[in-house]
């Protein structure tokens, strides 16, 4: 058992959790806590840790299962050890370190009518992991992330995901002109969800395959990217609202793409 | 000019930063940052601090002549004092200290067709403030909120707001059963957004006077306050997603209603 935070590998995981730099070196993140652990698909599960404490538990029993059919050990540390190394102010005594997840842009239009979310500079942690749940919800097929965005595998994104994160596919680019123009010329029409967007949500149509670009929580889009859409649409807002947030304004759109999708056709 | 985080007043200011019970006992709530202090209606201001830096931007300039015009003076405080008040990691350099908003429960039913959202045990602060956001831009009507929910008064729910809490009119009621009986008197159809929900979202109609339930982040709604519904609705998804987060849940239904009493008047 591991009892002092001075041991090598709890340095190396608190280096993880802080560092995005440290987790794209090594391929890896954290996932914490026993839900989003059962999530972890077969494979990926590199180590796990948990606390003593869990371990006595019937969910520690559980998570030892799993790791033993992942073909691989846990390791016990001690619960004040935990508390060290969690990232939540209630630890919940399980930590893993799981494969980072690799996808190709052709990967986001799977699906038989591609729904994309591409995101510019999309800043706050936890309004990414509500936006990969919402999207998962709603149909979405995939995330594109300019560089600016948040990093993915931070744990707060991963803790807002409830899991979604291992079933939405999502790429990063360094060129998101380049990838909007990949997307045109695979078919899919390029919506940017704007606040001066001359055509309002629910004129606009998401039947066929549809991105949704989404820009910074205070910034909006830029104008560079918002030039790219091939159509601005804006979300009707009564009162005095000047914006809505950036995970409620994305889920707006996508479930009015979903509600069309869904309706039975008609003649 | 305020030096010292000894001083009398700064200590009143972050017992009622941190403390509820005082917010209420005084009646009064703490508003940050220049935007929001614009936002703060003629009136309610009661007392404002700035630190030394803001008063010497135009800014500072503004927000000194909007105290003026309400009859109060200012405060200036030295900037390593207005951190130590600030709730925020990037101080805006202004704090005004704001009386409490007193409504009824007949202001959450005005406009001429009521849409009242209802908020059992919900939690989180930023989730509540992005309910309110999104609640004045779908127009809603009013929020009812059962004793168990996070306090609004909190600084993160008047952040989260971005001023929609000086414009819709919210109860907080000790007995939510009593308040939604109160409601079906007056004609208003209550909905419940239930992941159990027998009719799909889309199915439903909001153009009659509405109330609709969204209940804690991780247990939903009790039991005891879904059956008192007319409806329970269930938002459609897609995926292996188990929930939405509650502010997106919102925020779904609430487009939808604005979706519908929109739409232009069909023969």
């Amino acid at each position: 058992m591991i009892t002092s935070t001075g041991n090598g590998k709890i340095k190396d995981l608190v280096r993880l959790k802080k560092s995005a730099k440290e987790r794209a070196k090594n391929g890896v993140f954290l996932v914490e806590g026993p839900k989003m652990f059962r999530e972890i698909p077969r494979g990926l599960c590199l180590e796990v840790y948990g606390s003593e404490t869990f371990f006595l538990t019937q969910e520690g029993a559980a998570a030892r299962k799993k790791a033993d059919a992942d073909g691989i050990g846990v390791q016990t540390v001690s619960d004040a050890v935990f508390r060290y190394l969690s990232d939540t102010q209630s630890p919940q005594g399980i930590l893993a370190v799981v494969k980072q997840l690799r996808y190709g842009q052709r990967d986001l239009t799977g699906g038989a009518i591609p729904l994309i979310v591409a995101l510019e500079n999309l800043q706050d942690p936890g309004n990414l992991g509500t936006i990969l749940r919402t999207a998962e919800a709603a149909g979405a097929t995939g995330i594109l992330l300019s560089q600016g965005c948040a990093d993915i595998y931070n744990p707060k994104v991963i803790r807002s995901t409830m899991g979604s994160i291992f079933r939405v596919p999502f790429v990063y680019t360094e060129d998101l002109e380049d990838a909007i123009a990949g997307l045109k010329e695979q078919g899919v029409r390029v919506l940017a969800a704007h606040l001066e967007g001359s055509v309002g949500l629910y004129e606009e149509s998401f039947t066929a395959p549809t991105a949704l670009l989404i820009g910074n929580e205070s910034r909006g889009l830029t104008d560079e990217t918002a030039a790219l859409a091939d159509q601005a649409v804006r979300i009707p807002m009564s009162g005095r609202v000047e914006s809505l947030n950036a995970a409620v304004a994305t889920a707006v759109c996508l479930f009015e793409a979903k509600r069309q999708r869904d309706l039975p056709a008609q003649e």
